[in-house]
């Protein structure tokens, strides 16, 4: 086998490596969402066995980098690849982190009745998930439309986050019993929000990777000039 | 000059904007706190100027560590010093994503009324910024011992995060009037504990370099080590 031809296998199993951790990332962003509509301890549990999974994916991803970087010492988009894939490897992981962060709030909330019937949150959910899958497929598939459809949707998630904190403000402005539930609630959009900005960055590094100019902090519009 | 001897140059060049990235990083998580106990616009403002600086630095060390990579084809210690200046680099450009968070909250309470005077915020940013500081010394450094009192201090910023938010949630049953503004403190101190949670990510980095060995995810058993 040449040289080459091992390093595109050495690529492909990377690639596969990064698509099942996100899609364990997305599972969990599931999970978790699941657990607070069910009010389900038993998914609860699935998503911190799920962590475990995450974390050690990650460590292995992130050796795997290093070893291709130092054995094949690649140049320009191949280079560009491995180091990306090392920062989307971060992302995923820390995406697994919010999930956690999410069912201990359901893990809280499941114990105490409803302040309200969820509409937005699980909404909101969706789409997050969606963004995670696509801003990977993108990256993988190096798809810059699918990239930016990422990127456009922040805006939308920043709008449902925006209107479950007022929702949610005057429930605890009319009947302070609903205060610390409520609250509880309001972290679950954050951290849904953060996981939202985890595939932003994402998609980002996709967009790098194709274009090979950072579109990162708007400098393309800076450096066309 | 021998090409190891400009390598050497490069990489303390590298070290140098990256110090500078940590300490302008700083400077803002200073700034917006401070805007928030003196009600001042102009500290807010301050915080928006220096972040284009910070996005700025994001780029130029990101694009320095690819050159670095795909010209001097480092491996081993060189190898893992440059993939964790490139992570170090995205954490320090994130602690100034929350830093402009900080300031925003600020924006809207400095309109309003206090709530209470302000005691464990500014404490629990103190310790923050230390962290942040001490995280960045200890990779330069490579000095363990400084790494590992980062990640001790995690717990103490925890402490003070759930502190701030028992107390605000005494404040908000008992008088209304203060849900809005008590919410926006509670997120000031959950933005704080990002940035800890960011200096905690780069110390881990510092620890790996090393030691050649990941710590991540086995944080707990190698503290009772």
């Amino acid at each position: 086998m040449t040289t080459q031809r091992h390093f595109d296998e050495e690529l492909e199993s990377l690639k596969e490596k990064l698509l099942l951790m996100a899609s364990l990332a997305e599972l969990m962003i599931y999970q978790a969402i699941k657990s607070l509509i069910e009010r389900s301890q038993s998914l609860i549990d699935e998503v911190n066995s799920q962590e475990n999974k995450v974390n050690h994916l990650h460590i292995e991803i992130d050796e795997m980098c290093l070893r291709l970087l130092a054995l094949r010492q690649p140049v320009a988009v191949d280079l560009r690849f491995i180091t990306s894939a090392m920062k989307i490897n971060s992302e995923l992981e820390r995406i697994g982190d919010q999930a956690v962060n999410i069912s201990q709030c359901s893990a809280f909330l499941i114990k105490q009745p409803q302040v309200k019937p969820l509409i937005d949150i699980p909404r909101m959910a969706e789409i997050v998930q969606k963004m995670v899958k696509d801003s990977l497929d993108s990256f993988i598939s190096r798809d810059i439309n699918l990239a930016r459809s990422v990127l456009n949707r922040d805006d939308e998630v920043d709008g449902l986050k925006d209107q479950i904190f007022r929702e949610l403000l005057t429930f605890m402005m009319s009947d302070q019993s609903t205060i610390p539930r409520s609250l509880e609630l309001i972290l679950v959009s954050r951290h849904l929000e953060r996981v939202a900005d985890h595939a932003t960055n994402i998609a980002e590094d996709a967009i790098y990777l194709v274009q090979g100019k950072d579109i990162r902090h708007h400098i393309e519009e800076e450096r066309d000039n």
